[in-house]
């Protein structure tokens, strides 16, 4: 398979395939146990934070929320979460830095380096259901080298809604087969392929913790299964850039 | 004034202010005349493919034209000089090329070093009429850091109207007045400035080629006027990066 060859451009979802959102939420947390006196349990609550998000994007997906973008989206949750949690101490600055925890999230180890090369031969974009504050500060933070932010708040939809995907290839003057959607979420790949993207799925087996179990894949289903963004720069035989 | 104390963001206009246009146009023309046998005054198809873009953008604010991006402006500009310069021995590959000239623009030559500087304290974004794909093209070819590719596609309304300036600010998630428009043209400044913005002036006097005249501009009228993109980063106190 050839694909390499025709594909011009990479998009890649950003929350568990880029960054390490559970880390991140982990540490503020802790932090926060300490400043603000909040003993919880830091890994349950980021979890039941994440948890929140797919059912909140199908209510607006659904039309039952009018268009929210992903920072109301997360106070939203994080606001029945501090109930839930029984959290008082914080005040609505806290609330606030605390909900924008999603802007400052750490990439997985080997996402710069893997960028950094993938962007010697691609254009790499972001294609996330974040919004385009929240990519712009986390990429400025964690220095991830995109050519380009795309965010599903372009279109007001949220993947896996086609128009996401369809933006993309629109935005970049390109067909959809010259773009591949790059992924550690089955649902996420499946949406892109269905309008014509290529796929690559990049399985991160630590997103929600050790001892979770990454999605079973059908036999072929994307055209690329990779480890990391280092295998994927591999695979499409981008080789490493010239030291400076 | 504390203007520097307020802003988070620069967002620049690009042909002109960023990169020379002109330039490139005459170079590339000047490589056609040997390959393609086109014997025309190229600094003057240059100066008359971009007096064709203020009329033709117009016609899609007013309505006349439907929705039209930059890349599609260009072509119809491009074709009526072919017409008008009786230029003949271009295959259509030819002219598609030539017409993405706009894609391959370089910038001036203080823009790489400013804009550097610029990004360590500020985000930086385009904030232009060309459509994204050229945006991102030409970041790539050149070499420039934005943080975000901003256009006036994403809203589909051309500068100077006012949505596309309200539009970079909403994603970025600032107040108009956290964003500082940086322009080398008073008409874009102004129409910045009407809906809140702050205001950079950068003259380049050479944009049409030795000779034109810069704006004169009332006293006081924008925040801040530089002659280029180091003095801008050295007014807003931003320090010289330290070597990696």
């Amino acid at each position: 398979m050839d694909v390499e060859m025709e594909i011009k451009a990479l998009v890649f979802d950003v929350f568990g395939t880029v960054v390490d959102w559970r880390d991140t939420i982990i540490k503020e947390g802790m932090a926060l146990s300490r400043t603000r006196r909040v003993h919880i349990d830091w890994a349950r609550f980021a979890n039941a934070w994440r948890a929140g998000y797919q059912p909140t994007l199908d209510r607006v997906r659904r039309g039952e929320l009018p268009w929210t973008n992903l920072d109301g989206l997360h106070r939203m949750i994080l606001d029945q979460l501090l109930n839930d949690f029984k959290i008082t101490t914080l005040t609505e600055a806290d609330i606030d830095h605390l909900n924008r925890v999603w802007h400052r999230l750490t990439p997985w180890p080997d996402v710069i380096e893997g960028l950094t090369r993938l962007r010697t031969r691609y254009v790499v974009a972001t294609l996330s259901n974040g919004n385009m504050a929240l990519l712009v500060n986390m990429a400025k933070q964690a220095g991830l080298p995109w050519d380009c932010i795309l965010s599903a708040e372009l279109v007001q939809r949220y993947k896996p809604d086609p128009e996401v995907y369809l933006m993309a290839a629109r935005f970049l003057g390109l067909r959809p087969q010259q773009v591949m959607m790059v992924a550690a979420h089955v649902s996420d790949l499946q949406a892109a392929q269905a309008v014509g993207l290529r796929t690559a799925y990049i399985p991160r087996p630590l997103e929600y913790g050790p001892g979770y179990a990454t999605e079973t894949l059908p036999e072929g289903a994307f055209d690329v299964v990779e480890a990391d963004f280092n295998d994927l720069a591999e695979r499409l035989g981008v080789p490493y850039p010239m030291p400076a």
